[in-house]
């Protein structure tokens, strides 16, 4: 994913993939910055993430399709191959399901020496409802052979990484494609999937940070031995070292993100409060849900208050609202943390998980503000 | 807008502004690039930028507005001030109208030296379908006093800026505001406007850089002597040093962009062509329309060729279409480069104009390619 040398990035052809890391952010990054959007921390107040304020992940270039002439092609170890036209897809049972979706890389930028790349700090999370028809259904009625192993997914998304041209693929694992909340989705909050989210058809993965949420499918394939593509076998794995094989990224860590407090300044983001008590609150989320507890502080980290978590979440896979008041706190500067811990008892760490690729550092929030006088 | 010491930012109360520029980019500058969200350069392939494209300058928080308690207020220099609910603004004329809308900043990070903040590069732009009704209307039915020479628009979006703290607030001349197709705007794109674009109501004003275009409007003032609020009379202006008064950024300059031709490394956005005929295409626009000429460099603007530039701008304040047909180029880098002429004859620079504030820079796109033998 990320590549260069002493620093710098080289184009990627026919380059190996070379890993790299500085405390300096490039122009590159901020070329990333501005067309991959992160969610604005205010968006959090909203169960459902306003069309538009979503995170988004291009690896490549936004696909143009035309919906007329595209169709869904699912082979491989299948009794029945077929291909279908979106309106096969809209004729079969119908489902929506808010899901939380978070990208792999989210909080890379806080790692120490930093990826460079795809510069999250916090904001690459979102939840929409996604209406589609489940992907258990589809698999089925082609008959999935008893060899298969793993479904791969191609998007229409064409581009280079890591020296290495390719569609944008990933697979998953049988057990995990046949879930019933696995989804072949075209809306979003209600409307046809805007071309940045996948139109005509994406896939959705509930619990699964993004990557495994291929977007502008093109096909679906059936196979009998793990898929060995790039964004398997190379891009989304947690490994300390560029010679390791590292450990598959798959589903989301716990995370509590708060909508920062007060007013902002415009450049700094620095955080105003007026005196008396004032309302923290957020969201929280886990691809092991539900979330159990989440904790805030109002010194960096030092000692930690719980806060209520409601039993609010739009579907099992979707974030929890929280909420905390801090009580009449005296004038001055603090650094105020939130931190969730989730269904399997993982809480989030105050120092950043490091790892080669960027990948699934939820450190807590940190959010500097003044309370004025 | 920028301010701090040696480079660095330091917070906004009670310090008076201070420009700063650097080479270096800064950690804040990334968490404003993932809030304020550019046009993916691809997406210049649809005339009407789809919903959640468009790009987003939010100086301060994105307010929660309840609707049903919301109204605005039309007050000052007028016969008959008036309160209007979203109700009483869609039941007067319906107006919809396609608009190019640019951030003054655009072009930003262009500059040498670099003005820290908001560091656009080229992509601050969007065409939106805007619905709502003329802002000339409501003012007649108000009745504008004959001393009235500027109405203030004031936004529910509150925070600090140059050690200000403000609602954001902008100003247009009595004769700009009594355009015909200034709109008060409540849909875009055939929808409610969604919170980020200004819910329940904003300003759109054609030709204008993005500034002047206010969301989350509360308040209109018709006044009797020109505003000297922050927006106006310190932020949006063109000076050459700190100590100048400045003179105020109103109209588009003219500017092209193309869509990246071929396909792109994830990380480095560099570009790949394949061999044989490469269509060059994008789009046009200037505040002062028609834009007349669209040239294409390959040779990083060594020498240009002519382009096609269509008549087929979705409205007389919208961007126009142009392509250019590069034959059978050899393998090898090349940089791609197009450059607009506006109905002024004004053609845009290949030398950044710089300015402290780094508004207005329509230096030429630099798009580095290489095709393919």
């Amino acid at each position: 994913m990320f590549f260069g040398r002493g620093g710098r990035y080289v184009s990627g052809v026919p380059e190996a993939p070379r890993l790299s890391h500085s405390e300096e952010i490039f122009p590159e990054e901020l070329v990333l910055a501005f067309r991959n959007h992160g969610v604005p921390l205010e968006a959090l107040r909203w169960p459902i993430t306003p069309l538009g304020l979503h995170y988004l992940l291009t690896h490549y270039d936004i696909p143009a399709v035309d919906p007329n002439s595209w169709t869904l092609e699912v082979g491989g170890r299948l009794e029945r191959p077929m291909r279908l036209s979106l309106e096969d897809l809209r004729a079969r049972p119908q489902r929506t399901l808010a899901v939380t979706m978070e990208c792999a890389g989210n909080g890379r930028a806080r790692m120490t020496p930093r990826p460079v790349g795809q510069a999250w700090l916090v904001e690459a999370v979102g939840t929409a409802e996604w209406t589609g028809t489940a992907l258990r259904g589809v698999l089925e009625e082609a008959g999935v052979l008893p060899d298969a192993v793993e479904v791969v997914f191609a998007g229409l998304d064409h581009g280079v990484e890591g020296g290495v041209e390719q569609d944008y693929q990933r697979a998953l694992p049988m057990a995990e494609a046949l879930d019933d909340d696995v989804l072949l989705v075209y809306e979003v909050n209600g409307v046809t999937l805007p071309p940045q989210h996948g139109f005509p058809l994406r896939l959705v993965v509930p619990g699964w940070y993004g990557m495994g949420n291929v977007k502008w499918l093109a096909r679906i394939t059936v196979v009998d031995e793990p898929f060995t593509g790039f964004q398997n076998s190379w891009a989304y794995r947690l490994r300390s070292g560029p010679d390791e094989e590292g450990v598959p990224v798959t589903r989301m860590k716990p995370r509590a993100l708060m909508v920062p407090p007060g007013y902002p300044d415009f450049p700094t983001r620095r955080r105003y409060i007026a005196p008396g008590p004032c309302r923290i609150e957020g969201r929280a989320w886990s691809g092991h849900p539900p979330v159990t507890a989440v904790e805030v502080s109002t010194d960096g980290g030092g000692s930690w208050e719980t806060a209520v978590v409601a039993d609010d979440a739009p579907s099992p896979h979707a974030w929890q609202s929280w909420s905390w008041t801090w009580e009449a706190p005296s004038p001055g500067d603090y650094e105020l943390c939130c931190r969730a811990t989730d269904g399997r008892g993982h809480t989030q760490p105050t120092e950043a998980f490091w790892n080669l690729g960027g990948f699934t550092n939820n450190v807590v929030q940190r959010v500097p503000v003044t309370v004025l006088g």
